[in-house]
């Protein structure tokens, strides 16, 4: 009946009615106007998935990082930003109205403790030592929050994939995490990938393939989680009356 | 008589039988398989540069950072680096055919100590500091060497442009330096541009426009300084006999 009911609520299209905020591509930190560290996320994970969920009927957000990107088609908003922090205000401005949070972008950990006001001298011969600060950590401090969206995180590791991600998973209170093994061809500026779903009692692995078919199947299991646990409206049609 | 016999040898194609070599575009320095440090160079101001050179008869070589740029029609032969030191290998491998080698790269001054092999994990609440070391400067060593193509730099300043140019010139043995001043709408990744030309003996503003247009003027100027201090065939015409 519960099956039913959502079969009916939802059709064909899982995430009609939903409002999606997905964040895509790098963030860049500036050491001064013309140097940054950055990171080597090209954003197509992430625009995949949100196109992937206009396709499923949802009312998209796209934050993107810079990129080299078109917006896919029938994104309802994009917001470019560049720093962790801009991404981070971007985020939480959006956060309070949507119903489902896909962090696909790769947010710097760190940023310089300084940002130099003009372009840092190179003096001869010496060496150079920056410091760094953390960053804040955008999926958890939504996940601290008492109300927020269904929160979907992004684990890209070179190993333990696993392991690093069921530990991201609970210790950022997140509902979904996929992870994705980086490097020898797959993850970062390439067509392929291979990602791991993991949430707090069980889990599936999507099979390689192209960024565009994973998000999709990606889309469908965040549609389908999501229903199972927040789709309180469908519940109650369940609940004897 | 000299201007004529280089008027007859260079006809409208300024550049005819000469071989160009052109740097383009950022370098990225990795810190791990995931991070980097790099630099708002686009790469479009090199790519012109590379086109301009095409369109006065030159045999084009093009070494190019990390950009999203299509090779202009023409080009000889592209190679694509990512580091310094890999543009370093592609530039000397290059020189020693070339006539003349312009360096519109915005080479990295630093690279990490260390690059790390599996991606560094944060340690919550600590700060980091990272350790950088010199990287070689590609464009000093040509201008050491006994032999080299006619050497034509860039100097990106925030600020003190003219100064800064005029000792780069100097301290690196180069033949003619094009100085663009970055920020407030020009420069990185903007269409526009502006650069003030500084030789040994002279200089020349060239006016605020489009960076095709830049380009083509530049590589004029190019030609007209290399043809008055390197032609040494064109000169033997004019000695008397």
């Amino acid at each position: 009946q519960l099956r039913d009911a959502v079969a009916a609520s939802f059709g064909s299209d899982e995430l009609r009615g939903l409002r999606v905020l997905v964040s895509a591509g790098p963030t860049y930190e500036d050491l001064d106007p013309v140097r940054f560290i950055g990171n080597r996320s090209s954003g197509k994970m992430g625009f995949a998935i949100a196109a992937a969920a206009v396709r499923a009927g949802a009312e998209v957000t796209l934050v993107a990082g810079p990129v080299h990107l078109a917006t896919p088609a029938g994104v309802a908003r994009r917001i470019d930003v560049r720093s962790t922090v801009q991404m981070q205000a971007a985020i939480y401005a959006e956060a309070a109205r949507a119903d489902i949070f896909v962090s696909a972008a790769a947010v710097g950990d760190y940023r310089p403790q300084e940002v130099a006001p003009h372009k840092i001298k190179k003096q001869a011969g010496e060496a150079l030592s920056l410091a760094l600060q953390e960053n804040p950590d955008i999926i958890a401090g939504l996940g601290r929050q008492r109300q927020h969206p269904f929160l979907v995180g992004f684990a890209a590791e070179t190993r333990d994939v696993a392991r690093y991600a069921r530990d991201k998973l609970a210790r950022k209170g997140l509902d979904m995490i996929a992870a994705n093994r980086v490097g020898e061809g797959l993850g970062f500026d390439m067509a392929d990938n291979a990602l791991s779903l993991f949430w707090a009692d069980g889990g599936l692995d999507l099979p390689q393939g192209p960024k565009c078919e994973l998000a999709w199947q990606l889309v469908q299991q965040i549609a389908h989680r999501y229903r199972l646990t927040r789709a309180t409206g469908a519940v109650a049609v369940d609940s004897p009356a």
